[in-house]
């Protein structure tokens, strides 16, 4: 039985209780807020603390915090036998100033509060400081999830600005249609199939194998018609990103 | 019983016939073709013609050829009691020069050939110029497709604009993060299902109202580390994106 302590009480804090609940070999002892509990931890009457100093005996204390918050809060720990992780994509492991072992346990999700999902899927990225910490974060990896990975502080870095193209960026792209469906009284819903296949065959190669288009084809005419139907914002990003995929397709 | 011509033998050509033939409400009678026949003609023993003069008499002849060619092609075809439509998004329905009655039949997907697809979902766009083609071109689409639309030549234009950064642009922002990972060593397939959950999620609702990140936040910090772990084609896109997301957002 692995034994966690939580300290957060927001997104992260909730859907990881959520998923450690379901797996027998994981117990949630306590769980630490600074100014709200989450609903969920009140409703599960799992023991809460807002005193760092009435943490309870675990094996692996888990900082479900906000990127800006986790170094300066971390300096309060005193548990200099104990394993100490974060949760965050962008802050370095060595960020923790803890007094304990370090690392971090980071899941590579979009993760609401409400939204019912399953971590089963989710990969999850690990750091350690101690190899000894290596197994115990395995096993807890393990209990949630099925794509384990080892990435130190740089790579999660890397990984973490590539997924904010993939999704605030592709977000932000999905938008801009939206706006020029809604501008032309056409239903957004009409692209919701070209969405889907087109991450979907993303997913299954590598995407510039199967990229096509105006901009591939460096087809001037079609890219000239389609700039004078946009606003001047629209065009902005749509010069940059078929200007991108020209010069990648240049070459070949 | 719908009886179609089909006319040009490349994806759009095999992927229609595949559809139609499933469906016992509908006969295609004949391709014509330029100077390659697919395959799938040739094993399905579908009577096939490279001359004009030959085509059979039909209900629908479907222009399957690619948009550049479809006007001056269309300038051949003398059927004047018959209705000629053809499958593209960015032609305009009076772009085809044809002595016939005219009409669009536009699948809003990405098609490949060999691909097993189902057309089920796909959006299928009609446009007629006489009202008396609405009946048999919906019956046409309804037979393949439960999603049947009523664009205009220029609202055509819109979608098919806004497909390119459904289609083009998000897959080139997949490809931007799949150079991340390589440069890196980190397996592609880490993010994976967050491009399936991004998409997801902007399915069921407005993109802008789900979106999150740096940019939204105006979080200077964490933009400007990102910038630096990238090389000057990836900010340049990193850029112009995280600005568009700035503006959309400063004004809530």
């Amino acid at each position: 039985m692995i034994k966690v302590v939580l300290l957060g009480s927001g997104n992260v804090a909730v859907q990881l209780a959520k998923a450690f609940h379901k797996n027998e070999n994981v117990e949630v002892l306590q769980v630490y807020y600074h100014t709200k509990l989450a609903k969920y931890f009140k409703n599960k009457n799992i023991e809460c603390t807002q005193e760092i100093y009435l943490l309870k005996d675990a094996h692996v204390y888990i900082l479900c915090l906000s990127d800006d918050v986790i170094s300066t809060f971390s300096k309060k720990i005193d548990l200099p036998t104990k394993l100490v992780v974060h949760t965050s994509g962008s802050v370095a492991m060595n960020d923790l100033e803890c007094n304990a072992r370090k690392g971090v346990f980071y899941p590579l999700q979009t993760i609401s509060k409400d939204k019912k999902m399953s971590f089963k899927k989710v990969p999850l990225c690990l750091e350690w400081e101690h190899e000894k910490d290596k197994i115990i974060l395995e096993k807890l990896a393990n209990s949630i999830t099925k794509n384990v990975y080892y990435l130190d502080s740089s790579q999660r870095k890397q990984i973490h600005t590539a997924a904010v193209f993939i999704n605030n960026f592709t977000n932000e792209i999905y938008q801009i249609a939206h706006d020029i469906c809604k501008e032309n009284d056409i239903p957004f819903e009409l692209l919701h199939p070209l969405m889907l296949e087109t991450t979907k065959k993303a997913i299954k190669t590598e995407p510039k194998l199967i990229q096509t288009g105006p901009a591939k084809r460096n087809d001037k005419t079609t890219i000239k018609k389609h700039l004078n139907l946009l606003n001047e914002k629209q065009q902005k990003v749509y010069k940059v990103l078929t200007n991108s995929i020209r010069e990648r397709h240049a070459n070949k």
